[in-house]
């Protein structure tokens, strides 16, 4: 039975992707994904059959990679950073039903949350919660919702999604709901561009991150009331209680 | 300079590794970290020289990476999953706070929210929660807030070292707080020894969930609302609208 393995490549595509999701891109005759990634690992995988689609055509990606597939080969489905987390798993699954004969497997990936983490220090070394500002799919008073819950209980918050241009003052709403719970000064972070050319991060007062700049490729990070920084950077205590 | 490396070996400390992991570990002449995860890659990399302590010692294991690397030698700190969650990651820096000629990079893995999930399915495609049950180095009634207020956001959990031979108890305790307001019903799934000899899963409903067995091995998830089972595979839908 041929496979779809819906596959992370990491933040970067290169040396941030496993050695299973590599193993994976070797072995699978057909590769597919939006063009952005695909170009990513073209050069990489010179003798592949390359499949791609526009963005937001995720439905026509997946049902093209089934067809693949019941041709009798195996068919990678690739994402940037872990298929798993607002990625391409789910909606794989969901169409699955209509061929049952395709198997799936995923393979994981690292994540913008792991990634963005490890260029700005240790920010998610306590209970975190990840939110996507993006309303394109959720309706805002869900995320709402779910922002003011994770301040109220001190997660470390991870936002993925932080603005594009019909939300340009999302960051800035959430921030300001963060702020009823959460001192001014609260340590935060932004990284751009993780593993990527041009990576950069800014680490932030929770105050001043209100009017910061982001884009669809900046992970944002809003530390909790015991995230402090350490030599330049972003570090969440564990509280190992003999240091 | 030298540096340490704090590395994430990912879940099972083999395939599931970065290809920048693996480069770091083939370039340390040092490896430092527990001895099951030393264990996991000592015939991988035959030449280094490893160097442990026991659990629980994690500031001296700090301490002897910055040692060893102030005799001019680059060392890997290494931790199962991502070292930046949960990991030995914040540790480090704050104890490097002492060695400021020591540079520090963090290089991230695959944590057991995304090895699990890929396990699982793809519980993870909306807005998640980590949260760990060890009350070793922090109060309970922070773990139980946090608890609550993921349950009531709606957030997917995904929960972190559910219980343990003290702890026997808390997964019942953490489920029972989500039951009141979560259905009985709820789609979960819980996941033991990912990418390891022995990796096993079972998705059940919270209210089963309560009286599940599980160990320091097992890293749990509850689904949102919106959960589902397709093909015996846990699956949180994104909410693509032309599906």
């Amino acid at each position: 039975m041929s496979k779809i393995y819906v596959t992370g490549l990491g933040p970067g595509a290169s040396d941030q992707m496993t050695v299973q999701a590599k193993k994976v891109l070797e072995k699978c005759p057909v590769i597919i994904g939006y063009t952005v990634y695909i170009d990513l690992i073209r050069e990489e995988f010179p003798d592949k059959i390359f499949l791609s689609t526009p963005m937001r055509r995720e439905v026509d990606r997946c049902r093209m990679a089934f067809e693949e597939a019941g041709k009798g080969q195996d068919v990678a489905m690739v994402c940037s950073g872990d298929a798993g987390i607002y990625g391409m798993a789910g909606l794989i699954f969901e169409i699955g039903k209509e061929y049952p004969e395709v198997g799936v497997e995923i393979v994981p990936g690292i994540t913008a949350a792991s990634g963005g983490a490890a260029v700005l220090g240790a920010p998610l070394m306590h209970d975190f919660a990840v939110i996507s500002l993006s309303d394109l799919l959720t309706p805002w008073e869900k995320i709402e919702k779910r922002i003011r819950a994770a301040a109220e209980a001190d997660f470390v918050i991870c936002i993925y999604n932080p603005s594009s241009k019909k939300r340009a003052d999302y960051l800035k709403k959430a921030c300001g709901m963060i702020l009823e719970y959460r001192k001014p000064e609260t340590v935060c972070g932004m990284v751009r561009n993780i593993g990527r050319d041009g990576e950069s991060y800014e680490i932030l007062s929770l105050e001043r991150l209100q009017d910061a700049q982001t884009d669809m490729f900046t992970t944002v990070f809003i530390g909790n009331s015991d995230t402090m920084v350490i030599n330049g950077r972003m570090v969440t205590p564990r509280g190992y209680r003999d240091v």
